[in-house]
């Protein structure tokens, strides 16, 4: 079983306005709501890619039940962490531009936290592999990451941005994905190579770097490794990252070859960008996809340092 | 008992983003949730001023029962027709500037209507008064505010617009409260005077035009009335037609007359302007409003279309 973890799961509204005004009051003519947040679109993408997974996590209030009652239609199993305040929301107006707005989330008390890390310890004995996915919401530990790393029995995949980055490498994460932006954020350089050097030196097992239409730049135990599609696909790259990472957990948990692995991940990512819903994979396209991912070994030279 | 109807039941967010960027990721930095629309609005006012309230309408889902657990912690009795369907929300993004975004509302079978009469006939008998207000969902009949007003045992209050006041009058409600805009959309003039005569002679008792910083112009059975305040109140308007007809409400069911019924509601709908929450009634400065409220008869030309 493959565990998924969200921290500060969502329950994620798109609202449909073509002709939206701001400074205005806008009708809203489609609403399409789903469960949210990068872990619980992680073990989305796997359940329909028919692997054994549980979403796990903390939710709250009636809310955090609107995103376990989305993941039981879906048919995903889920085993969240209650908590007293309620789940955040995200709301995406999608008009002639995309806005965005995220909820906060709500405070997590030591008591919840506490409660979480004991549902936790049970849920990992049984994975074969846990991605740690997303922001933390307020009053969890900034170094939540490092100690639900350590807490797994088995190799961790974490996906965060920032200081939930920086601090959860001391956890010794088997993987860790980074996009460009969270790379030089976590970083501190914009020379790619070098930053993956320095996270894996910081204490990741491997570190792969999503270059958006370039594929992805990975730090591994077989090396340096580069892989990406013959041409970029054109379509909605929302969501992409999170299929990367159900890519990457599906390929570790089949014990698949670092190169098998990263093709296996692009190709993965680039059937989320074909689909036209954000979020979704059209897994149809697969094995067409996965023939056209070149995986190439690059020269250490920057990542071992130039030493 | 005041009875309130609010078949468009909603879950009002408020978002604060400080420094809102349209077209972009939004953090927002505090969120407001609340039980809403106009009935439920009116509702939380009469509650606030004492009076034996019950809210009712149509109210699905998870959001259903959020609006339901929302006025329980205000105290307001409640007795909502479960829908399938799930509630709508409102999102109220407050920056620089103010957008809304309105959810349309969950379609209504016709079992659930059938339903909400049942439910309704039994709460109208023991009203003193019912207030009808707000904006009909999809799949509510286009005059369900006739049919509302014909069973109902007592004295009807309207406040709607477009299409469901004017097939709302067919049912003969004691009092109509439109704002200036709506008058003009339901009368088809813009002719205060004329209009509001219009609406009394398609099948309102009496009819109370709100007219913002200018009072209230109301044809009455006795006569035509001006109530207003000596200078217009500064402050967020938004809120203050449901403190109005939460005013007309209880005048009524006190049995008031009707320059003490305009000079209370003018009154109230001013505490709403004064209060710092949109929606909120600082009911303390009732008692030096209402000493500001001059009620004045007017010639009735106009109203008896120069007869």
């Amino acid at each position: 079983m493959i565990l998924t973890v969200t921290l500060n799961a969502a329950l994620d509204d798109t609202y449909e306005v073509p002709d939206v005004r701001f400074g205005e009051m806008n009708r809203v003519a489609a609403v399409h709501r789903r469960p949210g947040g990068k872990g619980v679109n992680v073990a989305r993408v796997l359940h329909g890619l028919g692997h054994e997974v549980t979403a796990a996590g903390l939710a709250g209030g009636v809310t955090g039940r609107q995103i376990e009652e989305g993941l039981a239609s879906l048919g995903v199993p889920a085993s969240f962490t209650r908590t007293s305040g309620e789940a955040r929301r995200t709301v995406t107006v999608v008009g002639a531009e995309v806005t965005v707005f995220n909820e906060p989330g709500p405070t997590v008390t030591g008591e919840e936290w506490a409660a979480f890390l004991g549902d936790y310890g049970r849920l990992a004995r049984d994975a074969a592999v846990v991605v740690l996915a997303g922001s933390l919401p307020p009053g969890v530990p900034p170094d939540a990451y490092a100690e639900l790393a350590r807490r797994a029995p088995g190799p961790v995949i974490l996906d965060a941005d920032g200081q939930a980055l920086r601090l959860g490498l001391a956890g010794r994460p088997g993987v860790v994905k980074p996009n460009a932006e969270e790379l030089t954020r976590a970083a501190g350089t914009r020379d790619r190579a070098v930053g993956i050097r320095s996270l894996r030196d910081a204490g990741a097992g491997a570190v792969v770097g999503s270059l958006g239409a370039d594929g992805v730049l990975a730090a591994t135990s077989e090396g340096v490794l580069r892989a990406a599609l013959d041409r970029p696909e054109s379509g909605n790259p929302t969501g992409a990252g999170d299929a990367l990472v159900a890519g990457l957990a599906a390929g570790l948990a089949s014990g698949l070859s670092w190169p098998d692995r990263l093709r296996n991940a692009v190709a993965l990512a680039a059937c989320a960008v074909r689909s036209p819903v954000a979020g979704e994979v059209d897994a149809a396209a697969l094995p067409a996809l996965l023939a056209r991912v070149a995986v190439t070994r690059e020269e250490d030279h920057a990542a071992r340092g130039h030493e």
